[in-house]
């Protein structure tokens, strides 16, 4: 993992051109600003292409994924991949709906990915490219994610992140497993939005497999404090503190508190 | 009001399908994955039915509707209808404009509600039937409005709350005021949405006049316990706890805040 | 400045019809009512005129345009000026995308503006009339605002603010310069459009141009304290502790606060 990733990218301060849900974009905006990005959100047909265009990397969230949007997200992922820069995908909800994993599989054919971010459920359902939910067992969840994940980073050539647990990062040679984090995260709406759209900044900083796992570390580091200060208070509470951890977060922190292994 | 009802909804999780405005959204999520439910917001026409299928409640909410939202909201409720899951309505400016009330109204006239949530004035417009704002003369207004609500109750066969100073829940033969709250809630937005919302996850637990009833004084007895933490802080600090003593609410502190009479 | 101004909002309560992006809608809505207005968000064609009838000013932000709501806007900005109710344009990204900057030059020639705010790149496109954004050099930033400022509010008849190190506020015959806010102020997503928000409210409670100055004035003094409470937290809190600090202003906070020379 980069050493300087978090004061590289606070000194870059990457653009990133997030198309996403309507639930959690507030947090993506104020996520992308505390960790030292700057957000762009547009998705208009009429301008997406141009905004794509000034950005340093563009992020695809199908968390409300509608008919005008989709479209909108296939041009500019085509433009992103035509111009070089990195696209992150989140595929929400992949499984839950025909209309979903059709998307999600049509946004695989037609667009390159840096990265693709989602559950194993979502990943699963991706990998095995058929449009329906493959329930994953409890007793070989993690394995099977893990070669579930392996085995779709080679397929698409994108990076491939399944956070859960242990989040796995790969690039398909290499693998992160990544221990930070606390299921509390899930009592809040938006935290793997939130880590998507950072990782489009992130990604811009270096290499994709390095960059990823550092965004997939510094969440779960967040989560960790914010849980830490939220806990005899609540959920909105720790929300709130989930973005003052990503604004708190250094070099050091991220070092110190980053419980990677690699496999 | 049943005694178990958060433990009861806590253990079974019960998955929301919100179709809601772009306001108050997130707060909408985060209030349910707060009090023990899980959020999924789908709004296109093409997977509105499915994802419905696939959840326990469906809580329609026309705050920001548009023409296209509309017609999703209806596939979705008749589809829920036809599965026999509950759907609760909350008529969010009813009475402010002819396409609120007239959708209102077309809603009420093609989709079986379980539960409609609103303040005196859209519950008024809607029991009338007519598209203007009635108005509530202070004066007569609580007696107004409780007949009001028990004789839409009767017409429509869905539990009727009325929230204001006194709420008032009804299935037409029982009814419920609750007194908790407090007038601050109306300084913060989507109290009521996040109340709505709620009750998707609340009635998806036992008899809808007793589960309603039980929301209804949840979401006071939150809105009591932020006021005061943060009367000497303001109303962005409120907003955060209320999120907080959703997530910190439970059988017990709802059976000694409760301010329920029966009439 | 108005010495009253905030008295005067509490009293008057505002309905402000914002149409606005669904990045920071949620902001804006706790914004309004934490000053003491009331926010009322639509956006569908088939009721903008009507909600824009009932409100006390129309409020139109960009930052998501997308084809739908650029002709809703229209329609509500067109009716309010029909009614003679005042209409605050805050063109987003203006410069970004030739839809933004096409879209922003059609309003500015359809609808007759009380007040535009933005930021200095943002005006200087719509000054220009050009769709391309024109960098504004440090050296000469303060003075060129100033005067693209003067000469746009002329050529429109809006009172014009440009917001950034120091705010400028002009109608064209008197120019306030206004010192407050934190440069903090910029990782948190909204500041921007939460004061375009109040500004509707402010706007309806007396002279445009004092009524803007003080909106002006209110935000930076809020950012200032919510820095003060948050800096050692992060800007999560900020984020929560800037509504906070709307809702406790006052007519002394403001006076005391306020640092406005007119030049």
């Amino acid at each position: 993992m980069p050493e300087t990733i978090i004061s590289t990218l606070r000194n870059t301060v990457p653009l990133v051109h997030c198309m996403t849900n309507y639930v959690t974009v507030n947090d993506c905006a104020n996520a992308l600003l505390a960790i030292g990005g700057s957000p762009v959100m547009a998705d208009d047909a009429g301008e997406v292409e141009e905004i794509t265009s000034i950005s340093t990397a563009l992020v695809l969230n199908i968390g409300t994924l509608n008919q005008r949007t989709i479209e909108s997200m296939l041009l500019a992922g085509k433009k992103a991949n035509e111009l070089g820069k990195p696209v992150v995908f989140d595929p929400v909800g992949a499984g839950a709906s025909r209309l979903r994993t059709e998307t999600a599989l049509r946004f695989l054919r037609e667009i390159r990915f840096a990265a693709i971010r989602g559950n194993a459920s979502e990943v699963a359902v991706l990998a095995t490219g058929q449009g329906e939910t493959r329930g994953v067992d409890a007793s070989d969840s993690a394995d099977l994610a893990l070669r579930t994940a392996q085995e779709f980073s080679k397929k698409t050539g994108a990076v491939v992140a399944i956070t859960g647990a242990t989040d796995i990062i790969t690039n398909g040679e290499k693998t992160a497993l990544v221990q930070n984090g606390v299921p509390q995260m899930g009592k809040i709406t938006g935290t793997g939005c939130m880590l998507s759209a950072i990782s489009g900044a992130f990604i811009a900083c270096g290499n994709a497999f390095e960059t990823t796992t550092a965004a997939v570390a510094v969440m779960g580091i967040c989560g960790e404090r914010a849980y830490e200060r939220a806990k005899s208070l609540g959920t909105g509470s720790m929300r709130t503190f989930l973005i003052d951890e990503l604004s708190c977060m250094s070099d050091e922190i991220l070092a110190k508190g980053a419980r990677i292994s690699y496999g």
